[in-house]
C-alpha cells in the first residue's frame, strides 16, 4: 500500500464536500418539512440493531446487503441498517402501538455491503415515509403522491412512474401450483425479464391457464393502454388477480389526474422486493438514469412478522441521488462579511450582532492565505470614527 | 429468546420517537445554521472508511470504540466512524488541501462499541466544528466561543467550562525522563486523578524537580485563582511549560470577558484525549451531569500523521444529550387541519394549497381510530356552498 492509497476511501464510499453537502442538507430539510406538513412524524431509528429484528419480514437481498457486527456486551449479532423501512415497521408495531393510522418519516445514512449502483454507492442517505394501519387505495395514492412531490421539490424533470401489483404474479403462481424448483426458475426469469427462458419454462401451456397467463403477461409493458391488454390476458383468472388489476388501474387513474405530466409505465414482471412487498409497488425514474430514484410499495406482511398485523405502505429515496439528478438551484452564495483580527470588544459585539442573520468570517493572526474576496466575502467590517461598520470590499 | 426479547434494542441503542425526534432535528438545524454564520462549511464524511485512515493519529481509546467490518470488495478492514474529528482532519489534509484557514462543520451519527455514558449510549449524534490552519490563540478562542454558543442555543443553564493545556504535562514528563513503565503508571494515575498513587510514584521528588512539579500540579484544581498557584509550582520549569500556562491564562481571560456567566475551572490532571490533543483542551459541563456535554481542543499532530502538517482545533457535542440537558422549548404544537375522505379534485387542490404552510392530515377510509382532536388537529376542511374552507373543529 502506497502512502496515497492510504487515504483512498473504499469503493462506493465518498466524502461529501461543500457546496454539495449544503445542497444535500437544504433538500433534506425541504423534503422533511413537506413530510411533516402531510402529517408524517419524524422518527430517528438507530444505526444498529440485533440482526433478527433488523431483517424481520425482509428477504435474502437485505440480509446480503447488511453488514454484521458482534455486540461486545452480549455476544449477539447486530447489523448496521441497510434499509430504514423495516425499522419504521418495528417502531409502529412495537414502540408506538397506535390503533389508528400512523404516519412516520425519517432521513439518515444506511450502509450496504456492496454498491447497488453508482449514484448511491454504499452509504446512501435514505429519506422516506411509511403509512401504517390503512389497506386502502387512498393510502397507496397518498404515498405515491408524496413521493412524486419529493421528486418535484428535488427538481427532477420528466418523471417516469412504473406501477405494478405483486398480487397478480402471486395469485397466478399459487393457482399454477408449480414445484418449488420450477417456481424459483420462473421467479428468476421474470426478475431478469428473460422472455426466452420464460417461453422455455411455460411455452407449452395454453393461454387460458395460469402459466399461460404468466407467459403472456410477462410480454406486456408500456403505458396505460397495457392495462386493457392485461385484462384480456387475465380473462377467467382468479378473483384475486382481477381485483389486483382493477386496483392498479384505479390508482393509475388517480395519479394521472393529479400528475398529468408524469409518464406512467406498467410492467408485470416487476418483482423488486417481492420478498417483502404484497400489493401495489411503484418506482420513479429520471431521464437518462437506469436506476429508480425513488421507490416503494405495500408491505402488509411485515406487520404480521412483527407480531402485530398492520397494513403498511411507503416509499424512500436517496437524497444524494436526488440532488445529483435534480436541477434544483444551489444554495445561494453566502455573500459573507470579512472581519479583521482585533481584540476590541466592540468588534466582538458587532460580529455577534451581525451573526444573527449574516455570515461573518473573522481573520486569524496566522492566516496569511487567500484574500477575503477569494474566500467568498463581498463586504467587510471596518472601523470608522470609532464605530464598526459594514462596507463593500 | 422470548418473543418480546426479539424486539428489544441492544443496550445503549434507542429509537428516537416523536416529539423528541422533532426537537433533536430542530436543535440540529439551529446549531448547523449558526456554524455556517460563523463561516464553517458543512461536510458529510462517510459512515465507514478503511480502518487505517479512520484511526490515523488517534489513540487506542478510539480503536477500542470502533466497530470493525470487512470490506467484501477488497477484503480490507473498515471501521464505522466512532468520531468525526479525524474524518474532518483527513478531508482538510487530503481532499480540500487549502493553504489558508479551513473551517468545517458536520453533524451525524457515530457508533461506539460500548456506551460511553447513559445519555449518549452507543449511537450519539455528533455535531461539531473544526478549524484547520491556525495555531493562534484567537483560533482556540473562536472554537471555545462557538462551543459555548452551541450550549446557549441548546438552553443549557449554568455552564461550567474546564480548561487545561496538555503541553504542561507533556513538557514536565519529557524533562523528568521516566522509564516507559513509570511514565505509563503516572499517566494512568493522573487520568484517574489518584493523588495517593501519584504520591507513591512521585512522593520522594523535590518540589523544584519536574516530577515534584507534576505531583503538586495534580493537587491543583478550581477557579481562575488556581492559575496563580500553578505559576508558583511551575517556577523554574521549562519555557514550554510556562508558555503553555500563559496561553491558558490568556484564553481564560478572553473567554471570561465574553462569557461572564460561564464558570471556569482548571484541572492539570486533565488528559482526556491525550493521545491526540496537543495544546489547549476544554470541556463544558451542565449542572447535575457528570459527563461533559461538549468538548474539544487543539490537535496539531493529526495533520502531521495525515502527511500534511496543519494546526487544528475544534469541538464536538452530542445533539441528543444537548436536548436532554437543555431547557430549550419544544417544537410548537402542530395545530393541524383535518381533511375528510373524498375524491373531489377541489379538495385535493385545497389541501395542496394549504400544505405550502400548514400541516393537513387527510382521513383514510379504513382509519376508524382516534378522533381528529386526539390526533392533534384543531381545525378541519369542510365544504360550504361548494367551497372547501377551514373551520375550527
Amino acid at each position: 500500500m502506497t502512502a496515497s492509497d492510504r487515504w483512498l476511501l473504499p469503493d462506493g464510499v465518498e466524502d461529501i464536500l461543500p457546496p454539495l453537502a449544503g445542497r444535500i442538507e437544504s433538500l433534506r430539510r425541504d423534503i422533511m418539512d413537506t413530510y411533516q406538513r402531510w402529517g408524517y412524524q419524524l422518527v430517528i431509528p438507530p444505526l444498529i440493531e440485533y440482526l433478527e429484528s433488523l431483517l424481520t419480514g425482509t428477504g435474502n437481498d437485505l440480509a446480503l446487503q447488511t453488514f454484521k457486527l458482534t455486540d461486545q456486551l452480549t455476544g449477539r449479532m447486530m447489523g448496521v441498517r441497510a434499509d430504514m423501512t423495516p425499522q419504521a415497521a418495528r417502531i409502529d408495531a412495537h414502540t408506538l402501538r397506535q390503533d389508528s393510522v400512523t404516519r412516520l418519516c425519517y432521513a439518515g445514512h444506511v450502509l450496504h455491503t456492496r454498491p447497488q449502483h453508482m449514484l448511491t454507492g454504499r452509504t446512501p442517505i435514505q429519506a422516506g415515509c411509511e403509512l401504517f394501519g390503512s389497506a386502502s387505495e387512498a393510502a397507496d395514492q397518498e404515498v405515491i403522491r408524496l413521493m412524486l412531490e419529493t421528486l418535484r421539490i428535488a427538481g427532477i424533470p420528466r418523471i417516469h412512474l412504473d406501477l405494478a401489483h405483486v398480487a397478480i404474479y402471486q395469485s397466478l403462481m399459487s393457482e399454477a401450483d408449480f414445484d418449488t424448483q420450477t417456481e424459483q426458475a420462473i421467479f428468476d426469469a421474470m426478475r431478469r425479464k428473460s422472455i426466452p427462458e420464460l417461453d422455455e419454462l411455460l411455452g407449452d401451456r395454453a393461454a387460458a391457464t395460469p402459466a399461460g397467463r404468466l407467459r403472456n403477461l410477462a410480454r406486456l409493458s408500456g403505458g396505460i393502454e397495457v392495462l386493457d391488454e392485461a385484462r384480456d390476458v387475465l380473462q377467467g383468472a382468479s378473483a384475486q388477480a382481477l381485483k389486483a388489476l382493477d386496483e392498479l388501474a384505479r390508482v393509475a387513474g388517480g395519479i394521472s389526474t393529479r400528475f398529468p405530466d408524469v409518464e406512467l409505465g406498467f410492467d408485470f414482471c416487476e418483482l423488486r422486493g417481492y420478498n417483502y412487498h404484497t400489493g401495489l409497488v411503484f418506482a420513479a425514474y429520471a431521464p437518462g438514469h437506469g436506476q429508480a430514484v425513488a421507490q416503494g410499495g405495500r408491505y402488509d406482511a411485515i406487520g404480521r412478522d412483527f407480531g402485530r398485523p398492520r397494513p403498511a405502505t411507503g416509499f424512500s429515496a436517496d437524497v444524494r441521488a436526488l440532488v445529483a439528478l435534480g436541477d434544483r438551484a444551489g444554495v445561494p452564495g453566502r455573500n459573507m462579511i470579512w472581519a479583521p483580527v482585533s481584540d476590541d470588544p466592540a468588534l466582538a459585539d458587532a460580529i455577534a450582532d451581525l451573526r444573527r442573520t449574516e455570515t461573518v468570517l473573522q481573520a486569524l493572526p496566522d492566516d496569511s492565505g487567500a484574500t477575503p474576496e477569494a474566500r467568498g466575502c463581498t463586504r467587510q467590517l471596518i472601523q470608522r470614527d470609532g464605530q464598526w461598520v459594514v462596507e463593500s470590499l
